[in-house]
């Protein structure tokens, strides 16, 4: 099992009757990289289309938030038209989302953000795509929050979680303000999938890019919740339980502020500390 | 956010000191569905390539599990060689797995199992698609477990996770007997990438089709981690937390024993109940 952790440094918050207690430590993360599986096959050919697994509801926001974190769209002008379709009821339900692409909007390249290059398919090449993707700066954004804001927003986002407390089997993500006021959260079997339908709702409103605004998410943040987080202009991710060592890494590299184990009075900080006050 | 969550007939386990009680009782779990998104693109042509991110260590065991999860090996006859290659460090680390099939093993037809077919993009067809793609009828597989066993292995699970007690990061998966012997526990950032590892070990180990096997997962089930169960032939699935709706539907389709919320001394059971003493 070595090389399944590294050590990185982190901050350590906790808010007290007496204040905001920080520490700066020595933290473990779970290692995240790409691997590459090729098998021979013949030739395809056809239109991109992605499937995914996803809770029902808000499926247009769906198709335009991953649309966004594909690079593909920065504005609601980038769209002609999205056509949600669906038939048939129960297991026999089909339903799907076209999206129809405004001319000289670049359509996605396929499922995922890792093209083999230099490299091959590595981490760094991983994070050279978002950042050329990526349409806003994030390093630059100046807006900031208070500690006891971001402690509040796991019971925020849980207070608005309806399936979950039915289920127990849905994640979440919420849009918040840095003064903690709840703009949208959305819940879905797949955390990317909840984290795509907040970024389309937010697409839709004309809001992107996202500064002055925290992501929350309910559990663990991997990579592909902070390239989304990134690809919409957040600045601030929040997640409720560990990072991916990528996820930090991409953190760091782009100047996203990271935040993990939100829980109770405490929370860790894995990137740009600065932000939090 | 109607429709986000199904009312499902369950049966309720608990061990207490004067025997195990069960109980049938309506309970709700998450709805879960395939979507298809298209954007209009040109022709591709290559051979199957797939990107996963994962925890890097057991690269074989992935790639060959997933290939098992995908209905194109049953047998390790099936592959005239694997090779892991590797190289660079940190974040340039570049890492694939080339497995190469024998003559007549058809490749992988893509990424995941639903196919656009009469009914478009529906869970019935992702159903039937499964159906077709397994070798081996878990219906019929005569195995069965003590409830005693059942709510020891979430412990047994957690006791082998090395990595997670560290980084509190990581899903796992484990092959037990169904006499609670642990044969295999694997750990990954992506729980399908924990169970994938854990087939491709049962694979070269020649232990497919896996009867008389149990296996447990750390967090919730998916109709991906159903259907990876059902092509390893392993007829009895346990979660530490809730099943989607589409994890049971695919579970009752193909009779496989699907258990949840397996905490203490409690678990629910979702279908095929019978195996369960």
């Amino acid at each position: 099992m070595s090389g399944s952790a590294n050590r990185v440094r982190v901050e350590r918050i906790a808010v007290r009757d007496d204040g905001v207690h920080r520490a700066s430590e020595a933290d473990l993360v779970a290692v995240e990289e790409p691997v590459e599986i090729r098998v021979l096959v013949p030739a395809e050919s056809g239109y991109v289309s992605a499937l995914t697994m996803r809770t029902p509801g808000h499926d247009i926001d769906l198709a335009l938030g991953w649309l966004v974190g594909e690079g593909v769209l920065s504005s609601i002008d980038d769209v002609v038209g999205v056509e949600q379709r669906s038939r048939g009821d129960g297991l026999d339900r089909s339903a799907s989302v076209h999206v129809r692409l405004e001319p000289g909007v670049a359509p996605p390249i396929g499922r995922g953000f890792a093209i083999s290059s230099a490299c091959g398919v590595c981490g760094a090449d991983s994070i050279a795509v978002v950042h050329q993707r990526a349409r806003w700066h994030i390093a630059t954004d100046r807006s900031s929050v208070t500690a006891t804001v971001l402690t509040r927003l796991p019971d925020a986002l849980r207070d608005q979680q309806a399936t979950f407390r039915r289920t127990g089997g849905l994640h979440a993500a919420g849009l918040f303000t840095t003064d903690g006021s709840p703009i949208v959260v959305r819940e879905d079997v797949g955390r990317h999938n909840a984290v795509d339908k907040v970024v389309g709702f937010a697409l839709r409103e004309g809001l992107l890019p996202l500064r002055g605004h925290v992501l929350q998410v309910s559990g663990r943040s991997s990579m592909e919740l902070v390239y989304k987080a990134i690809l919409a202009g957040v600045p601030i991710l929040s997640a409720v339980s560990a990072p991916s060592s990528m996820a930090v890494d991409l953190a760091r590299a782009e100047g996203l502020t990271l935040a993990g184990f939100a829980r109770g009075e405490n929370f860790t900080l894995y990137s740009r500390a600065d932000r939090v006050r």
